[in-house]
């Protein structure tokens, strides 16, 4: 089955202590719709102006990712610019210019509208809900979200929690929103907050996943060097709701964990090359290979090799 | 088989947010065989002064820990007052009071030479040498170490490094050692220096395991609520030496990953009250129902129940 993914889409500039590159695509729907589209057709959702390389819709098509909801209009991409401190594991926003993205109505083609599965990758909260109500009975709502909606629009947030069957944030952001610092009972407590299922991304240490009376825990890919970091939790995210769009009827918590290990798994390629190149085109053995690292690396009950 | 444990034995001083209680058995030494003793029977080295309790000696008869080589010096037992910041993830060491254990020259009683399994727990490496010197073949030696001896006494720790099978650090220790900032790399870069295994602890994070071409990572316990964590990392270290020790004739690998799940659910018993208190009397089955809350919460090709 589809997935309907939408979020931002931006040319990106990166920098990390030993490269930079310009123009790259990026936002979290960029990375999302490429994760997905390994296991599902992808409904991509979001805005472009008019300096929007041709040859990232011609990258869409190839992927079958279905580029009728994205808007075209006059003026410049969005644009971001960041910079990794050393270790990689901060950085800095360097400038954000809106341009395009700042007006952006999401509006579903009718093609859309009948679609089972959603990925609300990371934007505002309003934009995510307004998505939502223009689609006619999603099956399992997957949202991310992030520190500066938690911070700055969390009315919304809150509003469009009870919609979500599985929300995505990373360690901090669990922690700022619960005012908790143990993070079993920071997921837990996001529970009680509308969403059925919670994920919680912790980056080199892997990810949790909270159900009702359910729990799992798994690392991160043994990965010893990181090239660009930027677009691993909307990647995570991307890969958790395209495996479910394409293997499943009726999401169950055995299925969350192995979309929990394949987001894990393309989270990883993501991070070993700049911007999006590395999920631009991987094969399903390469992601197979990976999810069998998985198996061996977190089993402990096994018989000797 | 019996596992020799050495390492400091002490009276401790612990403030927490919450509590402070004062006078409590510490020490790496007694953490680590309290843990171990749940496996396999224990023979303990270490010294404590006139001023220590005879109890603690009934205790450890009643858990079949061989105090035969705990010298007992006149003079004040080891000291050591420390304080929980907050969230418990950081603490600072209020006063330090070496005393007997000053002039502490570990010798091992006749009947403790011969044994097999040993856990050198976290003391000054030259101490950790001079006992591993007086054991005749011991078939697996584990060593803890800290950052204590990784800053002071570091020809020391590396003089000791190719006599250990296993080596356990937490992952400040393995990045401080190694000056790499991936665990990854700094767990491959210690093999290098000599043991044939490492783990890797991250508090909250779980654990990772080291060895050729092989590598296990493992999540925490769920806990909400910690109350003292003093003494995790031994207790961690003491379950894993303990199980290889009453369950393995020869080391594998899968031996290994089972070691660091049993002392996870140690370290989560460890961690839930003050001091050593919830390791002096668990049962079993409170042991293994942990265990296999670790294989629920971890494994990702299951059956749906």
């Amino acid at each position: 089955m589809s997935l309907l993914v939408v979020g931002s889409i931006a040319l990106d500039t990166v920098k990390t202590p030993v490269e930079e590159h310009g123009d790259l695509l990026g936002g979290s729907a960029s990375y999302a719709a490429s994760a997905a589209s390994y296991f599902s057709p992808v409904q991509l959702v979001g805005v472009v102006g008019s300096d929007f390389p041709q040859a990232e819709f011609d990258f869409w098509k190839s992927r079958k990712i279905d580029s009728a909801g994205v808007q075209r209009v006059e003026g410049k991409t969005f644009r971001w610019s960041g910079e990794y401190a050393w270790d990689l594991n901060t950085r800095e926003t360097r400038s954000v210019a809106l341009n395009v993205f700042e007006n952006f109505q999401p509006e579903l083609p009718k093609s859309y509208r009948q679609t089972d599965f959603a990925l609300l990758a990371n934007i505002a909260p309003a934009l995510q809900s307004h998505v939502l109500k223009q689609m006619e009975k999603p099956r399992f709502v997957v949202a991310d979200t992030m520190d500066l909606w938690i911070e700055t629009t969390r009315a919304e947030l809150d509003a469009l929690l009870p919609h979500v069957d599985l929300l995505i944030l990373n360690d901090s952001e669990a922690r700022e929103m619960t005012k908790e610092t143990s993070l079993i009972k920071a997921g837990r407590g996001i529970r009680k907050m509308g969403p059925r299922y919670v994920a919680i991304k912790k980056g080199e240490h892997g990810a949790l996943l909270f159900g009702e009376n359910e729990f799992f825990s798994c690392g991160a890919y043994p990965l010893e060097d990181i090239h660009d970091p930027t677009g691993a939790g909307d990647t995570f995210a991307g890969g958790m709701a395209g495996y479910l769009a394409g293997n499943v009827k009726k999401v169950t918590f055995t299925d969350l964990r192995k979309a929990m290990i394949y987001g894990s798994v393309l989270a990883s390629f993501c991070v070993e090359a700049f911007s999006l190149e590395r999920l631009r085109n991987l094969t399903m053995d390469e992601i197979n290979e990976r999810y069998e690292t998985f198996k061996l690396m977190s089993q402990f009950e096994v018989p000797e090799t």
